[in-house]
Parts: structure tokens; sequence; C-alpha cells
């Protein structure tokens, strides 16, 4: 990038379903707490990037008008489970090209007034060629998976176990906060309801309302900067392809980040991935390149992947525990991911901590190319 | 702009109420022409802007699937009426920066899947404080204007008279086709059925399905040429302010569109201008300076803004005739210009045509300020 990007303060909402609670207060939590952590004012901001899926249109500015921002470039963005990954890319360019100076990158969503399901609704079969809700296309994902590599549904489950037990940490998330009682265990995920063979209720994301926010600008001493970001979308589907999980894309963004930032996987000490159902952050881990194909159901198992372990992965508890609301989602990922590297994350602290990893994936499952796939380097101040 | 921008090709579909169509198809229409006009295939894209409201999630990348793009960034960006308009200035500033060399722009609403009324449905009442749908705020604004200008329900009319003179010529417009008889009479206007006093149903746009595209690249011999885009968001509102129009996003884009351009309002040889309502054409044109306050009114009825008169406004027809598709107006907007600027718009062509204006304002009404306007000024090649 051509000027360094700082992220000068994150913030987010609590995660959880808040029918009574308009789309605007949950936006407010989270921008308000961004906005403090940098240690700017509604005048600073010149220009603001949204993720969002279900908006509604206009809930852009309906927000910013509770904010006192106002008169400067707005621009609201859609890319399926990635939308607030994408406002994140178009912000950190537009501060690394010098087109703006500080940035408002926000992300909202609000799925207790559209959906009552306990699944994550995401766009259901974005090709509408399979007639199959997500969960459907991942559990196709996951038993070929099982079957290619003599993977076992043990290996999946654990998934689930680590990140629900990483979510019973963080007080904001969804099902974090209704685990006082510990998280769930091994067997305790695989009797849980099945909702498609074979990932369990328990290996799905809950369908959650929440925001999440960024400031950022030129990097100052102390910032968490940020070291690459790169932005692909799927590329017309081929059936002949073995790319049957759908996170070619993944492979290629990282490819492009770890090259932009000449970071290699096994330096990264963090990471927030896309793990909406278990099926997802195994495949996820092996397109990243923390191990080679076939690997990734092992990860978990062996510890690698969890608080503690050498490369932890969602640590604020991931999508599985502190939900997904979709538009949200990728900034909630970035702000764990900076408090990682600010040492501030309390009970969930990865210590030591210097590089951290955000990926996300939209509109992708097994047989399709994803929509979007955003992923992002950033690093502790190298100075500090 | 640091580099010079040119618009290499546009395109747009057929616009009308097509509920039997795929929006999918509708978006390969235009975006095929623009492409086959630009002489780019679909390797020679780096990077895709899409405008569009109502989506659905994911259109983006259905529609690109069919077109042989993909494994580039894809952005999809929701700014109300403005989508498509904001999806071209973003589109503009990454050429113009350098971040990418060739970029389709492309926007898409399927609004009769969504709407079954006459009456463009726009998001209403965007604040959710009024409790009105949008035909009846800008009816608000209307008897304002007639109160305090002392102009007349004629004068109003007579901008629907016009635009849709203007729109029998082309045959792609919505109501121009239907037209076949002619255009409505001032009489005709002002008999149509009343919606919001003193909005007649002629001085509202229909709800259309449609899609327009645009290939931008670095300006070659012979392009039309992006001179400036401006893209501004609304301020919060103030009960105290003289703004009652909602139009003050539209001055300031303005202001900023003619300076960086080096172009004053006078030297506009055509323009497309957001004409959802008749009203809404008379105090955008006020607010682009092409007329003191109070001075708009008179406009279409002098001949000025007509086909023939100096400086000829919404020659497609405009939103009044072709239509509004929330999502593709904007570029539809944009492709007009480009044709009028290269000499290729048949019967309703501004002779000599050299510089253009285009503006589009999002989810703006009386009593709100604008959620987002853009206006962007354009030239033929200054050489040819």
């Amino acid at each position: 990038m051509t000027r360094p990007v700082g992220v000068w303060g994150v913030g987010t909402s609590h995660f959880g379903r808040f029918p009574d609670q308009r789309v605007e207060t949950l936006a407010w939590e989270a921008i308000g707490e961004a906005m403090t952590a940098a240690g700017v004012t509604a005048d600073d901001i010149d220009a603001v990037f949204v993720g969002t899926v279900f908006g509604p249109p206009g809930v852009a500015i309906r927000v910013l008008r509770g904010t006192g921002i106002g008169g400067v470039p707005v621009v609201t963005i859609e890319a399926a489970c990635a939308s607030g990954t994408a406002a994140f890319h178009e912000a950190a360019q537009a501060v690394a090209s010098g087109r703006y100076g500080t940035v408002l990158a926000f992300g909202v969503e609000h799925l207790s007034s559209l959906f009552t399901g306990a699944i994550v609704p995401e766009a259901t079969d974005a090709d509408g060629a399979a007639g199959l809700p997500l969960p459907g296309l991942y559990a196709l994902g996951a038993q070929r998976y099982l079957a290619v590599h003599g993977a076992t549904v043990e290996q999946l489950a654990q998934v689930a176990v680590k990140n629900k037990a990483h979510g019973v940490r963080n007080p904001r998330a969804h099902l974090g906060r209704a685990s006082s009682s510990g998280a769930p265990s091994l067997d305790e995920v695989l009797a849980s309801k099945m909702i498609a063979e074979p990932l369990t209720l328990l290996q799905c994301c809950p369908t959650t309302d929440g925001a999440a926010a960024a400031v950022l600008g030129r990097a100052r001493a102390g910032d968490v900067r940020v070291l690459s970001s790169a932005l692909v979308s799927g590329r017309p589907w081929d059936q002949r392809s073995d790319e049957i999980w759908g996170v070619a894309p993944v492979r290629r963004a990282a490819d492009e980040a770890f090259s932009a930032a000449g970071v290699e996987a096994e330096d990264v000490d963090v990471l927030e991935v896309h793990d909406a159902f278990t099926i997802g952050e195994i495949v996820t881990l092996e397109a990243l390149g923390l191990c080679k194909p076939g690997e990734g159901a092992e990860l978990a198992v062996s510890g690698h992947t969890a608080l503690g372990g050498r490369q932890p992965v969602n640590p604020s508890g991931g999508l599985l525990s502190r939900g997904h609301p979709l538009g949200a989602t990728g900034l909630a990922q970035l702000a764990e991911i900076v408090w990682q590297l600010r040492g501030v994350a309390g009970d969930r602290q990865v210590p030591g901590a210097r590089i951290g990893l955000v990926e996300t994936l939209g509109g992708a499952a097994s047989g399709m190319d994803g929509n979007a796939a955003v992923v992002a380097l950033l690093s502790s101040d190298p100075s500090s």
C-alpha cells in the first residue's frame, strides 16, 4: 500500500437477538466505541464505507444522522457474508491511496426482524441452481470432505467445541453469554439436533443481530497496521473443477494478501476466519495455507488452533459463538484481531500476538465459487 | 483526477415492466452492449462496481457468471436512487487513481418482482419520521415551492410534458414505446389521476425494470471523458434550515464537480438529472446553478430545457418517461450523456453537444437531506 494504514479504533455492539432494538442503536454502540477509541469526532470523518446485506436501503444515512456525521461520501456495500470485510477493504484502500484521510467503516445487520429460524439464513443458494439452503450446501461439502480425506464427524464437531469454548470468554458473544454453565462438550455438539447431515445444530452459526465499526487513517505510532488487504470474487462455476469446497477465492485472496505483506501463513499469530459452519473453518484454514489439504480437520483436535495453541483461530468464538450478523461480521472479526494485537483481549488474549489475519467468504459453499473473499493481514506497531 | 478517465462504452437494456424476465437477462443486455461498444472482453475487466437497491443479495455475481467475468474484485453499492451513479463514481475514481485499469460498472433493478403499484416505490420516507411515501414528501415540497415562489401547477406539469415528449424519441423508454400516439398534452398531464396534490400520475415516474452499464478506462483518443465526479451525502437534518427541498447535497456535489472540471453551469450543453417527480427536476436545476432559486419552474415552459432549447434536460425522457429502476438509473443517465457527446443519440441528439452533466439524488425529498448526491461532468474528446 502507498501510505501505511492504521486502525485507529474499533468497536462492536453486543451480539444476540434484539428484536425490540432499532438497527440504529446497534450501530451507534459500535461506532461510538470505535470513534472514542480512535480519539476522533464526527467532524474528523472524511468518508464512510458501510457493509450490510439486508439494510434496509438507506440504513447507512439513518445511522449516521445520529452520529453527527454528514455531508461526506457514504458508500454502502453488499458482498454477502463478506459485506463488512469488503467495507473495511474499500476503506483501507481509500486511506492507502490518499483518497481520504480519516475513514469510518461500519457494518450492521438486524436479522431478528427478518428471520425467525435458529439457523443462519445467509443468502440461500446464491446460484439458485441447487435449490438448497446454505446449511444443505455446506453439508454436501462436509460429506465430501469426510469421504475424500477420511475425516470423522468428531473432527468436524471439535471445531464447534473449540470456538464455543472461546466464546464463553467473550462477554459480547451471542451464545457466549448464554453458556454460563460452560461450553458444550463434544458429545453435546454431536447430539444436538441434526440440521443437515453431518452438521448438527451446534455446528451452525446462530441468527444474530449486531454491529461493528472501525476508524482508519494513516498509521501513527502505536496503531495496529493494515499490512495488506485483498478482495476477490468467484469465477464462473466449472462443474469439472476439483474446487468443490468453494474456497478457491479465499486461496486467491490469501496469496495476494500474503505476497503484498511479505508474510507467510506460519508467521500469523492469531486468526478470525469464516466459520459459519464447522466445515467452513476447516477448508478455509487449508485455503489460507495453515496446513495441507486434508489436514485441516486435525487442527482443532490437536489444539493448534485453540487458545493456548500455536495459532489460535477465532478466539472471539467466531461466527459459531459470537454469531453472524452478515454485514457486521467482517468488522467484528477485525475488531477482535485489533484487540488481540493491542494486547487488550482480556481472558481470550493470545500472548504476544504480533501478526493477525481476518478472512471472510461471502456466498460460497460446496459447489459454488464464492461471491467475495476478503483476506487482510494486520500487525501490531513494529516499533512498539 | 490523476489519470484522464474515458468512458469506453455504454449500454442499457430496454426499460419497462418485464415480470417474466430474469434480472440477469436485463443486466446481460446492458453489459453486452457496453463491452461491445468498448471493444473489450471478459478477460480485460479488472474490477466491477455494481449499483442496486433491492438486489437481491448476490445478484452481482449471478449476473457476472453469465458474462465470463470472475475472479476480480466486485463491489456492490446501495445509495438509494443514486446507487448506479455511485457505482459509476467509484469506478471512475478507481481508474483515475490508477487502482484498476479497466472497470465495468453496471446497475440493475427488477422492480416488477417487488412492487405492483404504478408509482415509483423508492425507499419510502427514509427517515421513518414523516410516515409518508415518497410521492407525499415530494408533494409537500411542490406545495411549498408553489407558495414560496408563486409558481403554478401548469409550470410543474410542463416538466412532464417536455420529458415525455423526449421519451417518445427514445425506443428504450418505458413510457416512450407505449406512447406511439404521441406525448401527453399539458391538459392530459394535469387531468391524470391525482396522486399527491399537486402531483398527478403523469408527474410521477413509473415502476420500471431495467439495467445499464459502462466500461471505463484511461481516456483514449475519441473517448468521452469524465471531467469530474463528486459524491456527497446528506447532513443531519436541521428543522430550522431553509433547505426544505432536500437538494442541498446536489448543490454541494455540483460545486465540487464544477470546480474540479473548471466548467460552469452555463457551459453545459446537455443534462440528465433526477426527475422522479416534476418538482424534482425544477429544484435540481436550481441547485445545479442553471438558474436562480425560484426560476427553475420557467425553464421547461420557456423551452430552455427542451430538445431544441439552449440546455436540453433529460433528452432520454428522464425518469418520468424512461422509468426509474433505481440501481440502473444513474448508469442509464450516463449512457444517454455519452451517446449525446458522441453524437449518436439519433432523433433526440442535441446538436454539437460537447459538455454533459449527470446528476442523481438518492433518498431525498422535502424535509430530508439526501442520502447521496452524485454529479458528474463529461466532455467529448477535446481533440476531436
